[in-house]
């Protein structure tokens, strides 16, 4: 036994080491473009076709200058001018997260444009796609993204959120649509899916092809934190007990049903029924969605897991009326979160989907290629379920 | 004179000592709070009752860490957990972008939101103001900002404005609006007003008070570069010729024309008549808003100057039926950018403001107290032009 470990020990030296030797000596290429979130007139950072990230900033007096993406940082070098530079490994197609750290200060980068994630405003990135088309900004017919303040009972305060009517609803003042409601993860906020999401363009697109039809997404703020502690829940929270701990969603679920559907009845031009109603998230957002829907499915016809579980045999038999009233069930993942089919949650969502489907519930599985737990995988589901919905 | 010169350096010489003591000397006051500003959650930048603004960083292997506020820059002090901190001489009521150096670097406060101003995302803190309440978020009917994307033919590109429209808007869809095109300044963009200036909470409250009519505001972006550089002008341009240069805001004048004004009529339920649209504009928007009323007072009733110039007799002289068509000139500035009357820019306001009552046109000339050029002028010029509009 001792022996095999002892091999096990060299192996993995062995293949750290090669590695270490692929990095240090695969030849960057050269052929770096000012990235698409860049601050208007910055040259950096940049993006090359293999997905490196080069940042560049002036910092003459400082010692140490690093990069930090995807929980890697990169040392920069400095050149004469004080000007320090370099580039992370590739990185996944999409939308990244990241910060500078100068001489041990965490801080955004002054030449990107800024997200909420990772419960703080900061730097992100883009990275080309293939199949960025999909989200691109074209000459088609442009639905607005509406900031919407209302004051929350449940809650006894003000609340805000934003509201994606599609770009008919100004024109034809008499029809009415479908409503989804479409959530953010942990450490985000509702500006997730307008800004890191390209919720507007996703839909534009889809419904200038004639691909979805029109409906109105709204995008609230679903935050919420363990008692006790000043974040939202983390995988991580499992080892204090049962997770998520029972009745974790019940806050933002009493504010979904009490607070922000009637307001958006109100306020906007909405088919008010139960078959015109969805509800999705992404993580955490697709958590509480689960929850949510589970507990009202007379509220709600379409559910979309992205990234944040599925919906289980056991789940249908402990709520009534599920099956019934429910005509979508949609699960996604991105490829690079799962494991011979499992998630890191624990669960199997293409068994759970293949359960659901065996007893006649219309189910959908999606998995987003070479993308990890991060916003492509994320609008490739938006762009997926969208064309699924309201089409009966 | 030699000796009235002699005695003169004394003076400033005493007087700059006495403020140097001042300011070392001058006891800070201990009742910092946290800034409304900040990101969710965040402790620093924190501001007190002295109008002081005081942050703090961790960057544990940093040399020097500045605050760079109100064009000065304040030395923060170590701590033996390698956090810095300091503060700032006591500030204008009101909004003021600010950065951090740290070892030469310049960046955003990882604490604070992030507005456009300077041309750059950054870091911008409010310094709590005895009329608040004007622009405070409150539990009254708000209205909605919208994100329009747009096709400009003038551009051959698309463009982004954003549109307020008022708390009634979208419950009674038969209703028409009037509409206040309102545009930022220099090295700002479309973002300024909605997000600095407060322009919807400003206007819910109005309304709610029932001292404004309810009217649509659209913001675009009216950045524009002198030929041959990459910023949009500034004062100090003068020495290189007239000032502004001829033609100068031409091209935002045939995107406002051609392209805004169309599409808003085509898009929102406007009264697309001139009895009810104006234009105002801050320091670069407001000589924008100079140039394009006097060239279209067929186009616009009401007009708004904030910090950017005042309407001359020349100037009515050579705008045939201005002074005919034109219902309302506003011109505003605030107290610190005033020496003697005249601006920096060298125009008269008060007198150019007397003269055009003069000869019967309803003209209103507004000093912020106690403010420069910067965004709490702005604030209250909105709020006082806003009380004008559209009444008869």
């Amino acid at each position: 036994m001792k022996r095999h470990l002892v091999f096990l020990a060299i192996l993995l030296f062995i293949f750290s080491g090669s590695l270490c030797f692929a990095q240090t000596n695969q030849p960057v290429k050269e052929d770096f473009k000012p990235a698409t979130s860049n601050q208007p007139g910055k040259e950096y950072p940049m993006v090359n076709s293999e997905g490196r990230v080069r940042v560049s900033i002036l910092a003459p007096v400082a010692q140490k200058v690093q990069l930090d993406i995807s929980a890697v940082k990169y040392d920069l070098i400095k050149d004469e001018n004080g000007v320090w530079t370099g580039e992370s490994e590739p990185q996944d197609e999409g939308f990244h997260y990241y910060q500078l750290w100068i001489d041990g200060a965490a801080v955004p980068d002054p030449n990107s444009l800024y997200f909420y994630g990772a419960s703080r405003w900061g730097s992100g990135i883009e990275i080309p796609a293939h199949d960025q088309e999909f989200y691109e900004l074209k000459d088609v017919p442009h639905g607005q993204i509406s900031e919407q303040l209302y004051f929350s009972k449940s809650n006894n305060g003000m609340r805000r959120c934003f509201v994606y009517t599609p770009p008919d609803y100004n024109k034809d003042t008499e029809k009415r649509y479908p409503v989804l409601y479409l959530q953010h993860g942990g450490g985000e906020d509702e500006t997730g899916w307008p800004n890191q999401g390209r919720t507007n363009l996703i839909m534009d697109n889809l419904i200038a092809d004639g691909k979805a039809k029109p409906f109105i997404i709204v995008m609230d703020n679903g935050s919420w934190r363990m008692p006790g502690q000043d974040r939202p829940p983390r995988p991580g929270d499992r080892s204090a007990g049962t997770w998520p701990p029972a009745g974790w969603a019940d806050g933002f679920k009493k504010t979904m049903i009490e607070d922000i559907i009637p307001m958006i009845d109100e306020n906007y031009r909405t088919i008010a029924d139960q078959q015109h109603r969805g509800m999705a998230g992404l993580s955490m957002g697709g958590m509480q969605t689960r929850v949510i829907t589970l507990a009202n499915p007379k509220v709600f016809s379409y559910v979309g897991l992205f990234s944040g579980g599925s919906i289980t045999m056991d789940d249908i038999n402990n709520s009534p009326n599920f099956k019934e009233k429910v005509k979508l069930v949609f699960v996604s993942y991105g490829s690079r979160e799962l494991e011979n089919g499992k998630t890191r949650f624990g669960g199997n969502p293409e068994a759970d989907t293949e359960a659901l489907k065996k007893i006649g519930i219309n189910t959908h599985y999606y998995v987003s290629p070479l993308t990890a737990h991060e916003w492509q995988s994320w609008r490739r589901s938006l762009h997926k379920f969208a064309q699924l919905l309201f089409k009966d």
